[in-house]
């Protein structure tokens, strides 16, 4: 159900552009200019302290989420809320119709495993409330390692300008020092710079935006499993299929609610 | 009910005032100075920076909400709480008069779709835990995807002095390699620093001012809802009309409560 | 009860002392530096440029709010917690003696019209639960819109330093771009440098200082109001006169108890 | 109880140790230089300015806790948490034995009035539930005394740092208005930058480490008096000494535990 | 159980590596300018100034923690989760085969203390509440302890950029007040700079990391912690260990349960 979230290639390659289109409008030797600012060295200092911040930072067992971390930031989920209400209304309907055993027949045309895993908890017989804690724990489970795989990201964030504020000060006290030939004084404080500038750019392009992204993405899936807890409760103690439909559409916004109230329009659905 | 909030493009236009009152203020060669301070380059790269980073902060059912959020920040919705009380209190006489069933035909006089379902809920007979729980469903609902729609304003006015800033050292790192000509010094430093300034306007004219706003609306409209579900179990459970109304009016400030006690004044109400 | 607070004038005339302290220590020309500090242009540019970004942030019915609340930050109201606790065990008293009916006579004695409130609230035999989640709802309330009022100074002190930041950037352009003529370089960096002075004098005199002392305010207010709710369900339910004292009485700091503990002394009063 | 705290006068003592070696280090000039550094007049522009800012940001009653806030950084008070539990285990196995009317007695060994207060209720037979909010009442009560007397030098450390810079950006406006004689550009800066220094230094050697010292105070006397409830009400109850001690007991840290269990050592008791 | 962590000597050995590389990239004195940056005095200034700090800070109590916290950061204690589980499906099973009383004797295949404490209580016939309570009470503590003991780093990651900035303004005044030799202006300033870049480097690459580790290790210990109560509690109340370990294998990330659902794969376990 995974697709490729093309808004992250985009946003950096919109970036990059910018940087370079700030490079031509105010350079005056065109080319030359935009090859001084590939600094390979610079790049490497920002990168490597902030690798050194991390490795300290987290623990192994952190640190090997990291590959899976940054696929992610490339990847879209997009969730369909009214289809999975619809789920529920007919795993409701069939069980009020033919028993609760019946609905383990249906769970062959459910594709999310976390249902089936309700489903068949409460098929078992097991209490509504150890089935809640059951699941809930799951969904804990799956927010704690998302928060500790996005710390990681957040943590880059933070120490990308540090240390590209590191490597401007050993510039700096390396240009201050030899003072004496006025010419190289421009070309290596612009050199000194240049991490700083690395430093932010990795912040504010990459590590920020890509951090607040997963946060939004754990945020949209624990809001799905908790839909479908109250779903699999409604469904085992019987719930009106009615209600439970009224129940589950309440969480949606207006505008992914079945019966949508076109009166209401924009005002309501506005931020 | 939404009428349009003359405010937030006055607080603009005063602001871009201020702007260019400081700008004539220190100048000596007065309008060539203000052409100066439009730089449609350095303002795109501020403006495309903070777009890259927006673009991979959020998912693409967010990004949608722009438009809206963005119309949302010149609307305004005054809240006429007392007009409410007032609903509630007519509800719940009819009610405690003619029965519960007597309130559908009442019904048609009330435009608040809100009022309206909670009351369709409680006259159906429904439990009035299960209302609550529905309309405070739907109430977290709302205030969720206006959380989401403000966060967009609100990361832009972050991502905004981040890009003012890397459009600087850009700048920066380019007048520095060409010291040659002592006179470009100044011109390239002062274009350099455009971004800066464009990004903090932005930040603290436009940004910073609408999530603020919109943070402040949200809490209004989730006060609004919170008084009519406590309205609407009130009137199920045939709470004598005078206790409804002195238990609703409790939430208001005293300037709104229907009986103002005059004695008080200034003391009570102030900060 | 509300007097006038000394100490807000005596604060912000010791801060501008402070501020012609500093420039006449510095100054080699006396008087005509005092001068040259106040420039009204740039003044009028930090404070148009919050007032524009404030007008935004908030909604009319908030703006109201600014000329008490700036009122507010003149006024002290000392609290006799004493005094309060010594009403609520006559009122007990009274209560266990005479019945709960011949407290309505006593109210007149009563001056706060919340202790009035709660009295006759009790008097009515409204339910202790209900009466509470009345007196509650007006404490929140309260605290509710004072929070607001609060907001608006506090945000002031946000927008503040931002602004001189705007109006210095302003500045340092054009002085950058008219580098032609030295002898105005430093007396135009030093008019650009002003905002930011007056940005963060008013920040750091006036706007932050005043909003924390509001904050101070109104956690005293619902403190007082708390046991306010405390005596009357106690003097309701017809606590012993004794033990509600004891209850109250724990909330005060110890010098602030009828029977202080002077054994204890310095060491349980201090921070 | 308290004692001496030396280590606030020693920190002291060490920073501006640090300070004068740092004068000494950099110097050519020796004692001289450092003569320069004590600046009665810029020091008076920041200790001025944090004050003015204090005098507004607090009330009067606030104002009246600075001197024994102060006096609190210099005490240190140690607990003896397992003699406490032994107080507990004592009069709990008394009052099995006799009753627990025989604890009056015994209570003029007990020295802290807390324990006393909350023994005599439990002797009067007051309900646990009772005793539980009157004693949480005063250490509520003793928690929100102590926020406010910290807020105070909280506020300073912040305050100072700000008035630091306004003493440097007036210094720096005065300077820029004088560039005719280049000689004075640069003791004049280094006469303005010593605001923000001093500034700098109050905030980080002196407020900054003192609040927070006095956080770590009043976290282990709310601990502390907690430890004491859950003794008062387990003795109340007739709980069985043995358990409570190993209730009490859990609180601690393992080497405060009267049984230690040297097996685990390091591993547990590390950060 | 503990093992050496190598990533923090691996961590700063690269961050101190990347230093290295930016001032050899920079330089074009190679060795010496290596030398220069290694100023023994500066250094000092800037551990002084935070060890000033941190003693004030703190009391003696949490300062005795300080060699114990520091050897914990070059410490890892991989967990073993499916084993922990599987020693409580062990446990249920022989408790319902033999009654609890048969636990006493399989407890000396436990390693872990807190689980042997545990089922002894539970072997005791002591309540499932009690029993609760006594090793949350030991959790909490343990938390508690390690919170002081990394806030101790924390705090160093604070006061060490601020005493870094405070080493440069004194060499900045003095360097401005000497401004008659030009040529010892740049290393002057080359000098001052260093404790900013010593302070931050400090900040950055050991004492920000080490506390965030740190904090890390804390929440593994607590998640491990509560699946043990988890764990008592069930086998006391004689739960069906197939629920049993279904309940505690929720917990954990997919990764480490026992019946893996491959065909979920990368999906759900990224971040």
């Amino acid at each position: 159900m995974k697709k490729f979230d093309i808004f992250t290639p985009i946003g950096i390659f919109i970036g990059l552009t910018m940087v370079l289109f700030a490079i031509f409008t105010n350079s005056e030797r065109g080319m030359s200019d935009v090859v001084f600012f590939i600094q390979i060295a610079s790049f490497l200092i920002v990168l490597g302290g902030l690798t050194a911040a991390i490795l300290i930072n987290f623990s192994l067992a952190d640190l090997k989420l990291i590959p899976k971390v940054f696929a992610e930031t490339f990847r879209s989920e997009p969730k369909d809320f009214p289809e999975l209400i619809n789920t529920f209304v007919n795993l409701s309907t069939k069980a009020r119709r033919e028993g609760l055993l019946a609905l383990e027949a249906s769970l062959e045309e459910v594709e999310d495993p976390f249902i089936q895993k309700g489903v068949l908890l409460a098929v078992d017989g097991i209490e509504p409330e150890i089935i809640k804690d059951i699941m809930m724990a799951e969904v804990v489970a799956m927010e704690e390692r998302h928060r500790k795989g996005r710390a990681i990201i957040e943590r880059a964030g933070e120490y990308a300008p540090a240390w590209g504020m590191i490597g401007t000060l050993i510039g700096l006290v390396l240009m201050l020092q030899n003072l004496t030939d006025p010419s190289t004084i421009g070309p290596n404080m612009a050199l000194a710079l240049l991490t700083t500038l690395y430093g932010s750019l990795l912040a504010n392009l990459v590590f920020i935006p890509m951090s607040n992204k997963l946060a939004t993405k754990t945020e949209e899936e624990v809001f799905e499993k908790q839909i479908i807890i109250e779903g699999v409760i409604g469904v085992q103690s019987g719930q009106n299929p009615k209600i439970l439909e009224e129940k589950l559409s309440a969480f949606l916004p207006k505008t992914q609610q079945k019966i949508e109230e076109e009166e209401e329009g924009v005002t309501v659905d506005g931020a």
